[in-house]
């Protein structure tokens, strides 16, 4: 791994941030800070060591999870929340800019989004920002990878309290609309069993490989639902993502699996879904492998409708698995916002735009800015004190 | 790699081989001197010292195959064929006795055999033996992996000449009956393409596991042939062997590939053969992987006949491949015959019956020493002789 950060004091010593630098500026200061999964206490120090000048504001440090919280008395609380790792490194650190854009490994996924957690905190923390609600960020690691290391799990398993909120916006690529909620994701192997036998007498053997045609039809025939909920409309799918069997080349094949993965509408729960798999492969053995949890968009809170309104006004359903699930686990209603584009994560071509990253902190600080009677004529104020930052 | 030949020398020197013992002690023997594939110098050498004791026969060396041959003028040459080596030894060596079979890795593939060869050759080479047709002896090496490396198939592409004769017999387990001929064996891909998205946004892509559902039907639906060549019933067999697709969990698979395994008749060439997977696969992709030709029986040559009557009186096809092949091919007509048990063949638990062992030796010396106006009543006689032997 090459340690690319463009830190003043070097790869080795510890990195420094300036939260009042500019958010294109301060994502290139987080991009240049290398935090592959499993290796982030250098950010999260980097990050800690930045908030902790804001005297105003409780910092918690949990490993390598940073939760920062006001405590203004207000009636409700917003948690934004993302994750400070990023996937492996593609020979595409340390950033730079061109074209508008800045490229770089953690560009859009997600160290805009982190970013702009930062701004607010800088803006809240200062006394530039008088939010109408109160606030709590949340830093975490460990998002690209399995579930069990990842840091906003934990802190979910050990200090549900610290995420209770009325609402959350995780600061996931979503090229700066907002989507709501997100899919549940379910796969499952569905297995057939044959009978070995050498290839040249195979009537003495049963192939498990062509009794698997009928799980490949039912999967080329099915129908996936379009759900509304909540006035969002989510779109399932069901569909092999693997296939495997065979013993050599001169033997009958005694088992073979085909690995499922269920998209799953926010309607139903993971029970549910289980249920609907072993339906629809009725006659066969069936195993789930892993299961994530669907969220509700949550837009049947007000808190959630003028989150959307302030932040653009369109919302879609998000057609993915996000942490959001995790806040939708705990009753918080969740929305995914953030200037990067998805369909560049985890690509070693990544990158932002940067008028788009400029447009979502406006946005972001217009809603927080906002009261409960919002008419959005804050907004214009905002864009404005914005662009001399 | 256990050295656990137990010869008097110790693994590492020289083995010997006293062709004077039964055909049971010279089973034992050649079991003992440890041969897998790659690795036959050290029996390929114990053989052809011993064959060279026998000056009225004429010995060729080439790497690890050792050619032997009389030069009677007989009016037809009968080839004797065995492999000396084996596959992997699985714990099961060096040889026991028990229960009136001798275990050990190649007891039954095909050490046996090459006893059984060298029974012959040493009643030969010393007289007692006079054939009523010129003999080839072939001890080769590699058969037990891939075709390339094969010692009989280095020969009949240098040396065809060799391998010249009316009939062979190649000494690979059939039990102590008769097989005529071979099937032959193709393997072939057939591949699906289908675009890669992500699962979540599923409709963006097109699932190839799903599009090779109806290659598993007609594989499923297909009706393998049963077909008479020569008098015997060769059954047919189209099979999957492999199957494999899928890129990652979360990701709808963009390629699927079937592997088949084809065993055709002899009336088919392997032309033919991969004409009809290009019928039965229309509108796929297909790709042979490799191929062996079928070996017809000769049963419509009197030489051949005359060794079915000889060794037991009953034929049947060979359900399976072996290198009787490669004699087809050159125009030889051959049939396999051995006292191994095919169904034990590479198993840990191999052995051989030394009953048969001597059932097949008196057959094999009584077919050799008749004329061609055999009228098989000098069986008795060679099995008494054998007996005191």
């Amino acid at each position: 791994m090459t340690a690319a950060a463009a830190q003043p004091s070097g790869p080795a010593g510890p990195a420094v941030l300036d939260l009042s630098r500019s958010v294109a500026e301060l994502t290139a200061d987080l991009v240049d800070i290398e935090s592959v999964s499993g290796d982030e206490a250098r950010i999260a120090d980097a990050v800690e060591a930045a908030v902790r000048r804001h005297r105003s504001l409780s910092v918690r440090r949990l490993g390598n999870v940073v939760i920062v919280r006001t405590e203004l008395g207000r009636p409700e609380r917003v948690v934004l929340a993302g994750h400070l790792d990023t996937v492996l490194v593609a020979g595409n650190l340390p950033s730079r800019l061109a074209d508008g854009r800045l490229h770089g490994c953690g560009t859009s996924d997600m160290k805009s989004g982190v970013a702009l957690q930062l701004r607010v905190l800088e803006l809240v923390g200062g006394g530039t920002l008088d939010p109408a609600v109160d606030l709590t960020w949340l830093f975490y690691d460990c998002e690209e990878v399995e579930s069990a290391r990842n840091g906003l799990n934990r802190v979910a398993a050990e200090h549900p309290e610290l995420l209770a909120a009325d609402l959350a916006i995780l600061l996931e690529p979503t090229d700066g609309t907002v989507e709501g909620g997100c899919q549940g994701s379910m796969r499952a192997e569905v297995g057939v069993e044959g009978r070995r036998a050498h290839s040249a007498r195979s009537w003495l053997g049963s192939n498990a490989i062509h009794a698997a045609a009928p799980i490949l039809q039912r999967l080329a025939d099915y129908s996936a639902r379009e759900v509304a909920v909540e006035g969002l409309t989510y779109r399932e799918g069901l569909n092999a993502v693997f296939i495997s069997g065979g013993v050599a080349g001169n033997v009958i094949p005694d088992r073979c699996e085909v690995t499922v993965n269920y998209r799953f509408a926010p309607d139903r729960s993971e029970a549910e879904a289980e249920a609907h798999l072993r339906e629809v492969f009725d006659g066969y053995a069936l195993t789930v492998l892993d299961s994530a949890p669907a969220a509700r968009p949550g837009l049947d809170r007000p808190l959630a409708r003028r989150a959307v309104a302030a932040l653009g006004g369109e919302v879609a359903a998000k057609l993915g698995w996000t942490d959001v699930a995790r806040f939708s686990a705990l009753g918080v209603p969740a929305l995914n916002f953030s200037p990067g584009d998805p369909n560049l994560a985890h690509r070693a071509d990544e990158s932002v735009e940067l008028a788009q990253l400029e447009r979502c902190e406006g946005l972001l600080v217009a809603f927080l800015r906002q009261g409960p009677d919002a008419s959005g004529e804050n907004q214009g104020r905002t864009e404005e004190e914005i662009a001399t930052d």
